[in-house]
């Protein structure tokens, strides 16, 4: 893994593309959205899309490509899905298979590509307004737990919401809400404050994926739609092959974050 | 007291100043924002204008008078502020004096007219949005406490800031937190949410002001800062003669609730 200094999204994928850059992307190209990946068979996009549309909060959709294009023009100039992202993880029936760094032995001319929003511009909006993000600032991963709120289902996709969960003081909680609302694309306003049993989790020292959460005393926990949902949407339906980005290892798009 | 249907600030000050409307302007005239009063000798105007400034979120000023002149162009048409109140409340050095419904025999020529911003323009957003406002549904006065937030003082305005309480479930607290942060006339986003002892409060259920709170299981309590907390702060001033408008019966403007 290399990292560097990269302006822009273009410079980004250029060093995923020869190479350079292997890492993970948070806080790279600040300014610009990053998203979450999902590459799927063309029988299973129409179901997916839908899936997305219907639960914008956990799948905010900023990007689908035609089938067999690994362009995105939309988000990105040059995009070229198999080489642009610094880590893929492949699954195989729901299963976990393969971790790649390009798609060149394994890309189909019935792939479709799809491009979710992610939290980080979120964060980064919140240190830009000195609002404490309790896991940067421990070093650790945000921790994100299986709710009991059903997404909307869309054929063979469906299944739990999954949240990320950042706790603050009431007032940064306030402002972290405030500014979220303004990021429809980073999965917007939040789902859920206060009480985690209300969603159905038992522990918030227990997540189900991500790190232990440093919950400072006085601490409102906030709960956030989470991009691992539709990724989970994908296991469940099992399709025979799919490809997303590898934890942390996002697409950077040309796209600016911008509030609105 | 009567009512009656009032489609604008200047039907319904109209109707104050000529004796047909002496009751709660709540409600009235939906769509155009209500004021809290505050009227000084000129002595303590400059002192006062500077506590609003530095303490926008309890005293969101929307308009201040010349010397002496009972018209607010900047906020109505006409304002005559010596009538077109329903009533108002007279303090002498601090203490609750008489109830009037018109100031012809009080007015002074160098009274100074202060209209601060309050929350029926952002309770009413939220009944919109069918966001439950439970001391509404109740037929409840707002639950009003005293908190250990200092405000800022300016010349002898100070003391502790009051907040305004209302509980919602988790979702509709979110909705609430982002609605009242566009209002920022109506005292704007909260200033806390949750644990009431964190700003002081010991008991939710015996408010300083108002009435006992009607909280729902699973309910966040959200705070937020309270028009009172100017008024408390003249009465700490002890000024010989300060008026202010009888609880609830509000100045209606010609402005137009806007989010901004």
């Amino acid at each position: 893994m290399t990292t560097g200094y990269y302006a822009s999204g273009t410079e980004v994928r250029a060093a995923c593309r020869d190479g350079r850059h292997t890492g993970q992307t948070s806080g790279l190209a600040q300014g610009f959205q990053q998203g979450n990946l999902a590459i799927l068979p063309s029988a299973y996009a129409d179901d997916f899309l839908r899936y997305c549309v219907r639960n914008p909060k956990p799948a905010p959709l900023l990007g689908v490509s035609e089938p067999g294009d690994p362009s995105l023009p939309q988000i990105g100039r040059d995009i070229d899905i198999r080489r642009d992202l610094p880590r893929y993880r492949v699954f195989r029936n729901g299963e976990p298979a393969e971790s790649v760094t390009d798609l060149d032995a394994l890309w189909r001319d019935d792939f479709v590509s799809f491009v979710i929003g992610c939290s980080f511009s979120f964060e980064t909006a919140l240190l830009r307004d000195d609002i404490p993000v309790r896991h940067i600032a421990a070093g650790r991963n945000v921790a994100m737990y299986v709710t009991n709120i059903e997404t909307e289902q869309a054929g063979p996709f469906g299944g739990p919401m999954v949240v990320s969960m950042r706790s603050f003081s009431p007032r940064d909680a306030i402002r972290a809400v405030i500014l979220s609302s303004r990021l429809p694309e980073a999965h917007g306003a939040p789902v859920h404050l206060g009480d985690p049993a209300a969603i159905g989790i038992a522990d918030l020292s227990k997540p189900d994926f991500g790190d232990v959460p440093d919950i400072h005393a006085g601490d409102v926990p906030v709960f956030w739609a989470c991009g691992v949902t539709p990724q989970s949407a994908i296991r469940r339906a099992r399709p025979e092959i799919a490809i997303v980005h590898e934890p942390g290892h996002m697409l950077v798009t040309d796209l600016r974050v911008s509030m609105s």
